[in-house]
């Protein structure tokens, strides 16, 4: 089902394919054509490769046997890849361009989808480090928010979210800490899959926090992100965070019929913010899950907080400055003002605090792993609500953090997750849910967070950057 | 196969029960004659229930119906609790008075034990807080060398393996987070079982390191501690770092006949400190695996030592820090002048040196876990040679730290182990070896060790502390 305008999403560009009515070729100028109308003014995009190339390997593709194109899943798919995953030969700055360096080699991830088929474009846009929800701490332009470009996009896989809402790629590869796969996926209307940790190898990553980094992707659909997770997640031997074997109770094998339980934070723990629009759209939101055959359950949300104020008030911090500290102390001329504040501030931070943190940190993510026997996904609004570029800016911290409400515990507490659309408001923007579970369900959640998808998302606006 | 003078093993006491020549009732008075004999010198309890109390419980035991009695595979088995495991209404002190409190409840552990018919008889002595290899950081005096009591008994379990060479009780709890269930195995020609991590709960143990402690179980034979282990090993789904699956290679499922691959550090890397005695010994005890059908693989032991030297000098001891720094601070006089000093001098090691030695430790855990394709087991020397009082008195940080040279790595690397006696000296002083595998194999690793002990271990001189 497609409920884009994107043009590029894989069912209509394999139809075309197998019809004769368009080859990689096209899809490749359709993309280089839209990514050059808006390149100046979007922020979307930090490195394009070159079209020329990029359309001699679509050429490639298409001279394979009709077996070899049959044997490639994402056969003539063009893809971004967020700017703090490596693509061997091609800068990665993690929006630090004091940072840069050229691998040599890339993310297992990206071969892979290469590999199967799909055409890397270029890299993109990201709150610098990954450090942040917003998209707007960035030396390369905020990403324009495809609905209203007072907002934000969200952050900090902006450009990955951006570039498929504006269909300048049929999927990105984001990544994913403390919301950053979600996030922006609320902000531009797109399906933002947030997969198990180490189900996508990390190795070529520029970590954030390398004990919960995920790569994720963003697409029109959850069908679509579900393709890519297929291919890109395998288990990396070489790579210690890579895993592989998930203890999955059976009754996520197959999404059952129409008969699944949902939790929900009770009404006094949800926050919107002030947002009438976003609460209003939640509840219609909980109203179709019930009308899908689900059951719904209030859940104690307090154990999620607690996780949540872990991540960037407490000794979690730490671990971004083990990565960046000592580059950053070096250079004191790089970086964004607002992520030197926050990583450099975590030198002091104490080991027998992040190991008190973490025992507490164990201690919760046990009591959230008994949750699911009463319930099989936790329902969350992806954002609380909209906030604009003017509110960031008066209260940088603030924002940011009230962006992980929904989203911070996920990576801690060994989560997979898929963010979701929920519909448009009278406002003219998006709102998403999210639907969290346990380690290993990815495919089940993709399943259910597409059914939903279905029913509320099918109709919306055309982004406006898109050209007619 | 009886290879102590204990008296108490698990097989003599059963063939005795069963014949009717000994009840439970006369296994506790062997065990209260015993260790009231040497009571006042010894240092091996730090509290005795009393004799009358526990031979209630004997009695009770024996007016079971004899179904109930058979159903009970640790029956009238009298055994000792190192002190930082808890019985409820007995005081832990975790060897430092002014630490001490009386828990509500038993360590699940322990109350399985119970349950199964073992009988408890009181608490072991141990370096303080479990921080210690040696034996000796104990206001409770030195457990007594049952060979030469010139010599550490090893620690920090020193109480529970004296206690279980000296014939006071059938078995021990002890506990193991950088070597404890291991070293005063070496020094008392005891077996001691580290059992994978998360199999036992520690629940109501007072943590060393929270996230790599262990109960382990002191016997006279591998038999008897996997026997204990089969009771006390269960699911804790109240515990975080409870753990009841485990990924095992299919190879371990059996001890495959007489044919198995075990590794060996390299030459240049084995340490003996000097002792031609151990490195004799142990090389004996290569011949002697290799006489069983084992082929012997050489290992570069490097990724092991350097796992070592995060234990006792890295940013690990800030978990300590996390467990008893406030405590010592608020309590000046309180701690033995080593442990206070090891554990508030990690009081300022920063989150970020701990995050960065955890992402080392996971590379290098990874590192190990592809050696277990080489190989089955790891042999080391359970400890480079015997120490004297005298020795560590002089040098009290390089002798504990020399003692983990081949026992600090296993818990940080999630591997299981067995210390199993390899003989006697000339000098009169046991050595032992230890065998480790990956977590989960603790069977099959109790089989292999039970098998060695056998061909090494049968004869042996009395304990000197032993009545005649």
């Amino acid at each position: 089902m497609t409920h884009t305008t994107n043009g590029l999403e894989f069912d209509v560009l394999r139809r075309a394919y197998a019809a004769g009515t368009l080859s990689p070729v096209d899809a490749v100028n359709m993309a280089y054509d839209r990514i050059e109308a808006t390149r100046e003014t979007d922020g979307v995009w930090i490195h394009l490769e070159p079209r020329e190339g990029v359309l001699a390997k679509a050429r490639a593709l298409q001279e394979l046997s009709p077996e070899a194109r049959a044997a490639m899943p994402l056969y003539g798919l063009p893809f971004g890849v967020k700017d703090c995953v490596d693509v061997a030969g091609v800068p990665t700055t993690a929006a630090c361009p004091e940072y840069a360096y050229v691998p040599e080699e890339s993310n297992p991830g990206v071969e892979r989808l290469v590999a199967a088929g799909a055409i890397f474009v270029g890299k993109t846009n990201l709150d610098q480090f990954a450090t942040g929800l917003v998209g707007a701490r960035t030396p390369y332009g905020i990403a324009r928010n495809p609905f209203d470009a007072r907002y934000l996009p969200g952050g900090s896989s902006s450009g990955a979210a951006v570039s498929v809402a504006l269909g300048h790629v049929s999927f990105g590869l984001g990544t994913d800490t403390g919301g950053s796969g979600r996030v922006p996926a609320s902000y531009t209307a797109t399906v933002g899959l947030k997969p198990s940790r180490g189900l996508i190898s990390t190795r070529g990553m520029t970590p954030a926090c390398r004990t919960l980094d995920c790569i994720s992707v963003y697409a029109t659909s959850a069908a679509d992100a579900l393709d890519v997770l297929d291919v890109a997640a395998a288990p990396d031997p070489t790579w210690p965070y890579s895993r592989a074997n998930f203890d999955v109770p059976t009754k996520y094998r197959a999404l059952a019929g129409d008969r699944f339980a949902f939790g929900v934070p009770r009404e006094s723990q949800l926050e919107f913010h002030g947002d009438s629009v976003s609460e209003a759209m939640f509840e219609d939101g909980i109203r179709a899950l019930e009308a899908m055959g689900g059951t719904r359950h209030e859940v104690d949300y307090a154990p999620f907080l607690e996780i949540n104020d872990m991540m960037f008030m407490g000794p979690m911090v730490a671990e971004r400055f083990a990565i960046f500290g000592e580059f950053l102390k070096r250079n004191p001329e790089a970086g964004h003002p607002i992520t030197r504040m926050i990583i450099l501030n975590a030198e002091e931070i104490r080991a027998h605090e992040a190991y008190r943190m973490l025992y507490r940190l164990e201690e919760l993510r046990r009591q959230v792993a008994t949750l699911w026997e009463s319930f099989d996904t936790l329902l969350v609004p992806t954002v609380g609500r909209p906030f604009t570029i003017a509110e960031l800016e008066a209260e940088p911290l603030k924002v940011n953090f009230d962006h992980g409400y929904y989203t911070n515990f996920v990576n801690p507490a060994d989560l997979a997750a898929i963010a979701v659309p929920n519909g448009f408001g009278a406002d003219g923007l998006p709102r998403g849910v999210t639907f969290a579970g346990p380690a290993g369900t990815d495919a089940w959640l993709a399943e259910l967070g597409g059914r939903f998808h279905d029913r509320r998302g099918a109709s919306r606006p055309a982004p406006v950057a898109v050209p007619a």
